[in-house]
């Protein structure tokens, strides 16, 4: 009387966003029941926090059927939607440390049908490389800011820039970093008004915030 | 050489919010020169955690000048924007106690000419009253979602609701509640895709959260 | 004068509930010893956190008596009680991740006795998947909510099914969800009355808990 | 369009317990509104953490319809229902400065029409006193243990005694007594098998979760 | 055989600090007596953390000695040293709110001889506050960073100064701010290199630590 | 059939410790009823954080029969058991700020008949007051070391002294110092051997685990 | 100019307790470089948290000098103390989990001539377990209880024996175990009195506690 | 549009310090990337957390450029400095489990230019080993204090020392260690005026405090 899964299929009509599959806490046998039921009805699906040697573990012909990103461990299976002529979501991060993470939030963008565009490596301790781009940033309605350590890149982009900031603190660092919970407190206890946040390594999250703010958009 | 107060002065056209000043942890004296100087400068400016006993302490010239409401602890001083027509703003508590929360946020977006619209009480352990209140929530770009204790609210109207939901923990409750840390943990590990959330009581925070996506809504 | 192992012989008689091994913490030696001795006295013991590594190190003779189940890492030694002909419990759970856990609960009912129902991944993301089992689910004397990350199944459950209803969180989750202190908290501090738990990934403490219910009813 | 009070009303059809008001978060004014309205519609309702000087600050109308007692911070308002001749639940305190948790527990079950007894100052540090009383605890169906500090008696009790155990943590004590965290953790994270836990100083949860137990029992 | 006070007389020529008495832990018959010694002694004393109603309790005698500066809680008693010609020190502040704990570093600077130079409110939300100061901080040996929230302004000045950065945490903000221990961690868990930070609130520590390094830098 | 009070009557002969009481969790109804039972059965009680403003809720009779200590806040009712002719116990504190937790422990041991000798204000910040009395601290079988903020005495002391080195951590301080927890943590994770401690402030526990030690060497 | 080890050659003379090498921190080369340096002095040694994959790697003339015990991760260099006729010291586990630590605690006392005697597994599920042994228990004059998970065993042996109660928490649980620090809080917040506690999972620190008694009793 | 590496170019100019690059949490790729780039401009550059396993990854022409130091992971890429004449900086170490990051920061110095001096295993529970060094401690202008667990040997040093103190915490130990978290509190909370810390196992963030206070030394 047990039915292990019981997907969410009308969540995209709903909530205007599809379902993804979180990988990396379901056993290898519930991930290939997953999906075989999506190939066989043709269903498109984002995988998040896939690791490559869960991958190597499927079979040959469900393993082959996904656009496998080891950088950011996501993948996509079935077809993908056309991806929109403007990018409105600008992806910035403090240090190359940060990378994987914006990355989950570009390729779940991607996987909606939504450019983006990156700017990387701004850390705040050279303060001169966010300056530059400031004009730039500032033309986009949502903004992802990715950091860890200090965190200090949210609040210094939420005081520049008038777009959406959600802020995705980062697990980079040490000692007092204490695995990103750091720059989770300075995303929420912001002296910039208006900052939002998401948990620690959660660039899915962000991107599906962004997704809510862009369906909207586009609606009106 | 010291100058104790250095107003941001540009922050409206930069990021499309305006100062707000928060009273709690400045003392009189520099609470009353803010005010005097505002004043002196037909400068709008909105009050929060101004509490009544504070409020008392001011000269009666200038507590005469502001519009206060003891429920959020908030307080409006100079002229006030027109209020827009149509209210793009849902705000969502779990309970009575959630409140005076609720109420900073949408008073912070009448301050800022953005109407709100409020429901209030929908608590999760009675789900009928979120159930009957779901097609309209549906209508709003933005539900803002205030509640303590379990924070269970968060992911059903995450669940249910395709606008960028909004969380904003209380410290409402006691023992595991811890003051509010539980559910704004419960906000960031949501299970419901892309919420977003601010500080814990934090109502002024997701108000700007909210005034951020209107501008560019409206701007489209 | 040392004796390793003071097996609490009688504990059946006394709380009604045999004594388990909980293997993950015990070396080899003493486990085997346990074991060995369990076999020579007939003894039916419960194995729970044995994992597959482990259960290798045992001598075959050992090996091949234990009914193993890896999904739950759970062994049977020794002869099993007859099955009830009715199921009292139900066994929810949020998520596939959840399962593991789940059937540690109803392995450890079977052990006992006691029959169960699962009703598998019927998360709070979609809520249609719990209001459609809402009437079956009331006909339990006692539910065993398994859910990690958000933990917001079991306020949802608990303000729909007047049976008793156990709270299991677990370490599902990442960052904020804190190894399953997350889903805790919010068991503990509920907004739906009378919901009680056990500790993070306790499937075995949930259904003891359950076994002293049920030894009540099925007395009276 | 804002509603203040949405009260739940249906709740005692459909999980078995009547809806209780938490007093302590919440404006005089909104107590007072929930109570004429009780009031009005001839509805019995339970009060818990109400303090004398919230009750001080109805009006006198509301006030002697209360009957209040200030040990437990508890009043019932509205007529009350028929005890029940047996007690089923056993309450039972490790000292003195858990009383009062004690007694909001068997207030609520009072105000359910359940009789209980208390068994005070058992605490483990003189174990006779435990022993002594060993048997008769074992008569009940249902042991609510309230302690704080090193919650030792949960597993004492747990160990002895058959029917179910609800822990109720208290937050008596100092430094590593952590405001009621240890015996929590002490609750979870016990040897006895089987105990389950509500939150700290929650005599409340504890009576209600007696109540499913109960109910169930009853109706068998 | 109690000898209540030892005081640390030497301390002076041992390590280039005179002693000081933190007054907000010890009763006021000890601070009664320490202070009538170091008056019959011709000791000059720097005193912290004393409020207002503790120096109301002092007799008349002593407290007509003590020079007293309220918001910052300090106290002089007996002669001050001469002030120096240049201020090596720099001091600046996120908030208003901040100042208090500013000016216990630069009274303990003055107590000691230093002079100092104060830049209030240079908080990061907006950063051409800062960016303004720039060239002239830069010319500063030591730089004293007051911050409390998000602790942003300790980054941003140590990634534009080559002087030995300071950081002050401070207790100001609310929920995820806990208590000034997320400023903490922002100051250890830093991207710009080589920032130092001492206890939270701590103005007097930030200056003592100012004070050896330029005991040393005079010695030179 | 509730007995609000318990008393464990025979402790003393059971484990060597008479029963304290400790006052400030306890009402003062309850307070009373132990109070008048002990003098009516002519029992000596040790009374612990009882604060003055308790006392004085006290009947006269009771009040007049109790030996109070405001800055222990300990109390003695009945007879004083003889004092000891050798000090065995030596009490060393930090700073004047620990005499209330020193003296809490030395007015225990008097209660029990022991004498004991203090060493006020012995902190690590001036070695030299420690070195001169190092060879006399070494004569004493039990040294109680009380400290808070960094707790670094209990090291320095460990590291010189033979003795059983009892450390009391204290809420001493601010910040970092976490109401005592780093002190307590610095007492658990110490480099000196053999160093045990009792809870924070708990200058009674201290004194009662002399106690144990000096009754096994007075019986050899 | 760096001296990598400065033995502390001295201690056994001052504190009675000789120096012991905490393994698990140290690099190979050091370990080697100070086990030479005793083998050389023909200086007697204690290893503690040593593995076996670090004893294999050191080389065989070392290695075979080692009196190594895998299960409490012990090792003995040079020659034995003689072994004192009477065991003075009881040491009490709570279960078998629990046992490497105990064997930590014996086999240090054995290092320093110190006889003991185990009771294991005695956990309080199984009460009848510790009251068989209460009597036999009362007769040590120091009691070293290892217990993890709730630590109930702490207050319970603490409530019947007289000795010295030396409590070691141990890691063993999950969950709301916390890695020891539930049984730790325990310990520290206990309602028997006179209980004192070394670091989770030291037993060498519980020993050298009972040698610091033990030195004073037998030079009496 | 993506630029993986924003190197911060002139650092060294506006605040003295060279680029550092933080190994431990970049990807192969983005370190090739980054060390291919420096060879090519004949930039000079430490590494630091840079373990062997990612070292063997690179390609061996880069590989065979670094200066690598197993002990203190760190590695020097391009020409060295010239070394100064005198050491300005004693580094001191509790144990010899502390050596790995006072060698972080000996490494940090001598990049720079600085040569230092090192003071090895002057744990506190030894005490004369720390007096014995006292006054050759006491002729430095900056002494590194490098300690874990109770992180006792911070206050001993700067209460005897009138050079700045910057203590660096490890993260040596376990339990109420936690991973250097206590030994940070410690240095925060330290009776000792004037101390000042960085995170935890930061050797090379005490270096470049270093390097701050003596280019402004040397400057003068």
């Amino acid at each position: 009387m047990s039915n292990v899964v019981t997907p969410d299929l009308n969540r995209g009509e709903r909530i205007g966003l599809d379902e993804a599959i979180l990988c990396d806490s379901k056993s290898n046998a519930d991930l290939v029941h997953i999906l075989d039921g999506a190939i066989e009805d043709d269903h498109s699906l984002l995988l998040t926090r896939l690791s490559e040697v869960s991958l190597e573990r499927f079979p040959v012909n469900i393993r082959e059927k996904i656009d496998y990103d080891p950088d950011s461990k996501t993948g996509f299976l079935g077809p993908l939607r056309a991806l929109s002529d403007t990018a409105l979501v600008a992806i910035v991060t403090a240090g190359t440390s940060d990378n994987h993470v914006a990355r989950e939030a570009s390729r779940t963008l991607r996987h909606a049908g939504e450019a983006s565009v990156s700017f990387d490596d701004l850390g705040v301790a050279g303060l001169w490389r966010i300056l530059e781009k400031q004009s730039e940033l500032r033309t986009y309605p949502v903004v992802i800011v990715v950091a860890g350590m200090d965190g200090a890149l949210f609040g210094v982009i939420g005081g520049l820039v008038p777009g959406t900031i959600i802020a995705v603190p980062t697990s980079v660092g040490y000692g007092a970093a204490r695995d990103g919970e750091t720059a989770l407190a300075v995303a929420l206890a912001n002296c910039a008004p208006g900052i939002v946040t998401v948990n620690i390594d959660n660039g899915y999250g962000a991107a599906c915030a962004a997704l809510r703010i862009l369906r909207q958009m586009r609606q009106n």
